[in-house]
């Protein structure tokens, strides 16, 4: 099970031993983020929406690879702005049950 | 604190209440994740990289809460994909360990 | 008819008569591009291929702007660049000619 | 000297003499420039505004085929939605124009 605080703290560590700090903007991050968000895509870009309901072993694998990518930088995006982002999901969670009521059992 | 597995069973009782399954298919939520990508993207653009290191609290509140979108659909999408998202990063984590070494301290 | 020439040299007095010149780095003209893109994409998220195919007039409009606005942001980020577009097509056209074969008649 | 109506032609050929049309749907197609803006971003996301200012030859002839790929896919996704981008640009600037006004000469 991860947790969101150990990944952040271990991301912080990876970077510092590498000295990327300088690089690790929140804006180079977001830009980071999207170039991976793009990869997670181009695995779906010609498949029609019922084949990516049912990924082969080898694309659901890369797949996997590509959201840890997304993951990763969003943790690390989150700490270097000050985000705590299990407050942050929580207060979305609250506001989207009131955006998007339930509908009713009889639809 | 998070728990990527609740997150997962929540969204999942979350669409199913609103009969959203249908629409949730891996293609469009990548979609949709890659739309509210774009939205904490555009908190950015003209930024410098050091205003984006110290964002007022408005700017910080709204990134935070794009922030959870993007979480909110990978968590969605990688259970409509049949991925476990904690598998996933640690896989990726031990790949980056390998392929990054840390620099020399002297450096 | 689109000259990209004339539409790079409007866009330049656009922003030189706004004192953009300074936000215009290629950083962030990217970051700007890939925000409307998104904007373009949001339309189709949760459409069917079918739907896509056969949209309504007011998306077929709303469609067409976000469309102008990934164009333009274009044309501005190559003249920012130093880079000719009108050479880069032709020169992918020819490098996808070589790529990706015409299928035999008969398939 | 690109026209966009020729490119267009020439794209709409391209695809049918390889069978592509079934892929060419709008949905497919956002996707597929989507991911080639961010096969653009790549070269910027850890890069400093200032350098982004002047890249080095190799970059901006990889960059340069980047926003082709981008132009391609623009052209032929408004092709496929039955957009004139040409009159779409045009729309575009006058509203930008009114939106934007320039600011005074001794600002």
């Amino acid at each position: 099970m991860i947790e969101i605080d150990e990944l952040k703290l271990h991301l912080r560590e990876f970077a510092d031993a590498r000295n990327w700090e300088k690089y690790h903007s929140p804006k180079n991050l977001v830009m980071a983020m999207s170039v991976e968000m793009a990869e997670l895509m181009e695995h779906f870009e010609w498949m029609t929406e019922k084949q990516s309901l049912s990924l082969d072993v080898d694309t659901k694998e890369a797949v996997a690879l590509e959201m840890a990518d997304v993951m990763i930088y969003l943790v690390r995006m989150a700490d270097r702005c000050g985000v705590d982002l299990d407050d942050a999901v929580q207060a979305k969670l609250t506001i989207n049950s009131k955006k998007y009521p339930p509908v009713a059992v009889d639809q």
